[in-house]
């Protein structure tokens, strides 16, 4: 099955972009997934191709009408029936891997972009979007966490990452940070791999990731290994 | 002055990718900031141009050669001396918006994109680098959440936003989620836009916003809510 990503934007041209090179790149012109941005403005109504409107009650910069989006998005939903639609908004949850996992696995995602200050709230009251945020960062618009967003799907996709990698070692993908890598050469500028690395001893080897990928947790991410601490190990 | 961002990446051509569009491309035009990646494989000695390497210790994936990287950045720093230098990895320090707006304000940044399992740890011990995660999502590489800080960056640069935008307003400027917008159509699919926003009392206004904000970060985003009522408002 094909994952089709349904952007939904006024930067149509932005998309695949970074997704057309690489391990994505390759993956889209194998046709594991494939790429179908929506133009919000084609859906605008009058002769001015008006997509945006000032802020009810004043306030700098402009809003997307939900007059416009509600029309972009029975579109593609016409197009392409079944996919889970999100919004790319700071006022979202934050994406976690455990959801990129389920998008991964699914039919694929349309994805409302949002450009200046944001969506009329009331698309989100009309139509199921889930409201998704990538980091506590500021973007000029979705596009650029839409990208993101289909990146981390696309690598899970059959195939796409080779064989020998599930990702199951990964970031998040235990509830704790990924272990510390080395390689070649064994000594550079005065600093060696570590002895264990080198050791053969596969237990050991195994035992002592562990233990930096705890302590690496503990020391940068105290909000990660509260959590892990806690029992919720596993899909976050 | 302009700001420089300087990818360091095996993948060049993915940039500027989607900052060339929208507010991100009118401001690389007018100068406002420049982009000048840097192909880490250039930095190779071998007559196979190799960056990585089978990881110490065994286990899937590539590891980024410390030799290699440690060149490409030294390359970086002489020819781009003052920027400060930060890589993209999972591993790194969750980024936030008072970061964004602090290199914002600075020359621009040398920025470490990794690929495959990542870097050859000691890297981070031999040069300054500030390591920074993009949301707890695992990407095929670094280019995608390079692209995503700057752009975070570049709509703060002066002139970007325009005047009235100074973006103080935004989610996560004050420690709070934005609060909701509308604007016209009044009604649509027989929703209508709250009277208040209609009143003309921008007193009123002003408090009504300010309580969405709040009951929206409390809803949405606990450990916001938590932060910003113990009292850190301000420039998280």
């Amino acid at each position: 099955m094909t994952f089709t990503a349904v952007p939904l934007t006024l930067y149509p041209d932005m998309f695949p972009g970074p997704l057309g090179h690489s391990m994505a790149g390759r993956a889209l012109e194998s046709r594991t997934w494939n790429c179908a941005p929506v133009q919000i403005r084609d859906f605008a109504t009058d002769k001015h191709r008006t997509v945006d409107d000032t802020p009810a009650g004043g306030g700098a910069g402009m809003v997307l009408k939900a007059d416009v989006l509600g029309a972009a998005i029975d579109h593609a939903v016409a197009a392409h029936p079944g996919l889970p639609i999100l919004a790319m908004t700071p006022r979202g949850a934050p994406i976690t891997q455990a959801r990129v996992r389920s998008l991964a696995e699914g039919p694929g995602a349309i994805i409302l972009c949002g450009r200046f200050e944001g969506f009329d709230e009331r698309i989100f009251d009309a139509r199921p979007i889930e409201q998704v945020s990538m980091g506590d960062i500021i973007l000029s618009g979705g596009e650029m966490g839409a990208l993101l967003l289909l990146d981390a799907c696309i690598r899970l996709l059959p195939g796409v990452m080779g064989a020998s990698a599930s990702g199951d070692d990964e970031s998040f993908e235990q509830g704790l940070l990924e272990y510390p890598h080395y390689t070649r050469p064994v000594s550079w500028e005065g600093r060696d791999i570590p002895d264990v690395l080198r050791s053969g001893d596969h237990k050991k080897i195994a035992a002592w990731r562990r233990e930096q990928a705890e302590s690496d947790t503990k020391a940068r991410r105290p909000d990660l290994w509260a959590a892990y601490s806690a029992g919720r190990s596993g899909g976050r």
